[in-house]
């Protein structure tokens, strides 16, 4: 037995409530060690040296190196005290806050039990009951669509459809977006993800000069409330992009700061050096080292209100669904703890997706964030399907890493997505093979979370790195009677199943072949192929969607999709 | 090597700022792999494709599995990306978020590199400057000393002297502690923390009546005031009790729901499954199964005003110096951190101590608690003194172990105590042995964190579980004359060496001692001697104090603490 590789806190992925009565605990062992049984010795705290329930716990998930056990109880009584009991070879261990010993006295337990003292209905993470179903869609706004031709359009620099540079004007515009809300409901998403929308002198508006106002290139506040409306009528949802991480240096409190120094009331907005701000040798915290978009000091309690009174607007006053948040892991944790509060108090079901590419536990406690837009998941899948790193057990045991470092409730709303306007085409990755993005695409809606779609996936259209992942939609094309238009629509249906919603999954490779199932009332499985041959697979059930699947073969970069019991 | 037993995450213990510019990042790997280097590849996040630096971490800790590898790096820019190298035998290794790999590349580690993004002030955790210094001594009010012999003494059951039962009442009060604040200077300690004072039926007072007054037993609101006055004017501290997890089921807002039910306005202020409350069969949420103690309901906003009410009205009007948190594992962490912002933010150097008996990462993030009772460091201390179940070097393993399990500034916010009215006396389970009980506060006072004695240590007063570890202080012995009060005395004044306020440490056994040494511009040692032979030793310095040593031995259950280079 590997002592050193077994693993469990009472807390977060190892130890956590789904409601206030369901409670999940789960053991790390070394995937090479051969467990005869493992149990959970569990009762209720104040009687535990007493009163003791035995439960075993089943292997559900494994990765490179470990294997995961679960054990999931339903309980009244929330004040929970446990030890583990590991049947290995001919002998058994306990294993408690002690560490692992072969005797265990119940009778001192209190000091060293492992314990989920009390669940609090407060403290409870919930899903927002829309994101369980929600399909999201990525814009660009510049890049979308043009809507409003009566606009000022002096400011458009690029021909639609050329190549993009960094300072190119494309045009589109929310009036844009308003006129294909009817192809965005064809095509099957059901929420949108703007990227920002406000007063900017950029084309991706990430450096913002006036949060209340919609930019002139984009229309105006009252486009943005139709779009909304439009988008309501519909029963679709729309997420903004808080870019709360800095400002543009053109923004008035920054104009502020470089004509009047430390006397400006706006000094301590953000974070400078000296009593004047230079650019060279640049003496004021920014967004990377750009030195137009000056970071702001989000320890600062003034700061906090105006960008909370910047959330909480487009909540009351635009009733949007959500905040994605730029930038979110370098602004401080006091801000979104705070954030998070007032957001969800003034929409308990608004949905916040911070950025952060990382490991994101610390944002992921039920107090900050709901999610993440998941570039681990991108990673794993590039690994897969681009960069011929993984094979299929491979990705698999990436997969479930992944699924492990997170609490159930959590994983549900991560935001999977294969490509945005911060990465490369995954269609540019795969060489322009149409079938990896679909079987890609397939496996992000069967994974558990939000899919997230970035504009163009249904062309699809290649990019490489910004600009060239930014370029214009090709309406002139009649993309959307290509097989390949279809099978992606097939693809965003099925997230209807509440199978998809569940928390029973499973997640392995055999042989060539990559498996992800999901467990409800009926079983749905994906399998995709990624071998350099035609494999062939026994499905039991009805096809729901496929890809260079016929007779029994999977082709290879084919998937399929079935349903069955 | 063993891959399973590698871990590093960027948050917490293993990676964390001392402040703003100071960050210790860990690693942890089996203590039977021997490195022969570990180096830390660090950088800017925005730059680290091109620019990176390289520095070697050091074997720093080690418990009875694992080695602790430690790298302080002091650096302007907190946008902190990094991986680690690991060298084994002949063979290279890289650790990042991808786990362990033979290569590495720098090109795509956006994707998958450890980071520490940035550091905003705000999120900094702070030691309250006092608490440095601070030496606890724990007073259980009812059985600490006799002022007021004017009040009305009916309520008095207990001889002074006499062994309590749960229902004794002894007569202790506020005006006894304010006579014995000479006795206490002299003792050493400047820092007290009461168990609760307000209206209760109970000795204990646990069971809260009144949250706004002093129960007469003890006193009254004036009485606590003067007692407050005279700390302060002494420059000692003082911490409160705050019973937050239930109420007396006398409180008039229980009473109300007692009365009316559902209709009462109170009746969400506690949590009750029928309309109407019974107590056989228990509807109603208490602490423990004892119904005369209701839980409150933390998830509701009004009772989280209501007590956060009092906890500033103490802070506002009284001037106290922190709050003890009873039960506070079972109470709601949006209270908790709701209760740390409001505390903090009408006086910064405020002390919150929870009482949790379990590993309590949960809530020592730096928003809920600053440090919690430290009830693991107390089992420690007796599987080595009093139950023969550690050696010197299973001791030292085991205070590795729990404190690598908390940040470094946590640590140094921990109230150590080896018993409470909670426990057995430690005397009485080291069967009276003086020596061991000297040598085990002598470790305290060493140990990074808070000290803390329970009041009778000085005696040493016997006494087995509540109610018998609660007897009353013997005012008619001369115990402040004996050597071993003065050699506590020598104990407790160590703490004023400021090398017992650093964060370097090492904690180790061999042969048949304990070590612990604290590292400053001096080195202090402490080393105890729990074998049955006597062991001779070099000491290479000044002895500060010491017991059971002679001409270079440490006898058996002695200790020596010198100062050296």
């Amino acid at each position: 037995m590997n002592k050193h590789a077994i693993y469990h806190k009472p807390e977060y992925a190892y130890g956590f409530n789904r409601d206030l009565t369901t409670f999940v605990i789960r053991l790390r062992t070394d995937k090479n060690d051969d467990f005869k049984q493992i149990n959970l010795i569990y009762g209720m705290k104040y009687d535990y040296q007493k009163i003791r329930t035995t439960k075993k716990l089943s292997l559900k998930h494994r990765d490179d190196l470990y294997n995961y056990y679960e054990v999931v109880l339903s309980l009244k009584d929330s004040r929970l005290a446990y030890i583990f009991e590991l049947n290995i070879h001919e002998n058994t261990y306990y294993y408690s806050e002690k560490g692992i010993t072969s005797t265990y006295d119940f009778a001192v337990s209190y000091y060293d039990f492992f314990q989920l003292p009390y669940t609090n209905k407060i403290d409870l993470i919930n899903i927002p009951d829309w994101s369980k179903t929600a399909v999201f869609y990525q814009i660009f706004v510049d890049r979308f669509n043009i809507g409003n031709k009566d606009k000022n359009l002096t400011y458009i620099n690029l021909n639609w459809g050329d190549k993009p540079s960094p300072k190119s004007f494309a045009g589109g515009d929310l009036q844009g977006i308003i006129d294909k809300l009817d192809y965005l409901q064809d095509l099957g998403v059901n929420a949108i993800y703007l990227t920002p929308v406000w007063e900017s002198v950029s084309n991706h508006k990430y450096d913002v000069i006036d949060y209340f106002n919609v930019d002139p290139m984009f229309g105006d506040n009252q486009t943005l409330k139709r779009l909304i409306d439009e988008l309501h009528k519909r029963g679709m949802r729309i997420v903004l992009d808080a870019v709360f991480n800095h400002s543009s240096s053109f923004h008035p409190f920054f104009q502020d700061v470089i004509k009047h120094g430390k006397d400006s009331k706006y000094y301590d907005f953000y974070i400078i050096e000296d009593d004047y701000v230079s650019d060279d040798p640049l003496n004021y915290a920014t967004f990377s080292k750009v030195k137009y978009m000056p970071k702001w000091n989000t320890s600062n309690k003034d700061v906090q209100d105006y960008l909370i009174s910047i959330g909480l607007h487009y909540i009351k006053e635009y009733d949007i669904d959500g905040w994605r948040l730029d930038v979110a892991d370098e602004v401080s944790h006091a801000f979104w703890q705070r954030f998070r509060r007032e957001i969800k108090n003034a929409k308990p079901d608004a949905l916040i997706i911070g950025e952060s590419w990382h490991a994101s536990e610390v944002w992921l406690r039920g107090n900050e964030f709901d999610g993440i837009m998941n570039y681990s998941f991108t990673k794993a899948m590039l690994d897969y399907y681009a960069y011929d790193e993984f094979d299929a057990e491979q990705l698999a045991n990436r997969l479930n890493y992944i699924l492990m470092r997170y609490e159930d409730n959590i994983n549900q709303m991560m935001l999977n997505l294969i490509d945005s306007h911060d990465t490369h085409r995954f269609y540019t990755l795969v060489n322009e093979n149409e079938d990896k993005v679909l079987s890609a695409l397939a496996l992000t809606m069967m994974f558990p979370g939000i899919p997230c779609i970035y504009y163009g996936s249904e062309v699809p259209l290649p990019g490489g790195y910004d600009p060239d992942c930014r370029r214009c939609m090709p309406w002139d094309q009649r993309f959307d009677s290509t097989t390949y238009f279809k099978t992606l629509q097939a693809i965003i249906k099925l997230r209807e199943y509440p199978e998809l919603h569940n928390y029973d999954y499973k997640i392995y490779g055999s042989d060539d072949l990559f498996f992800l199932e999901r467990h409800g009332e009926n079983k749905i499985v994906f399998i995709s192929n990624e071998s350099n041959k035609d494999v062939s697979i026994n499905v039991n059930g009805d096809i729901l969607v496929s890809n260079k699947y016929h007779d029994g073969h999977i082709y290879s970069h084919g998937f399929v999709i079935y349903k069955g019991k």
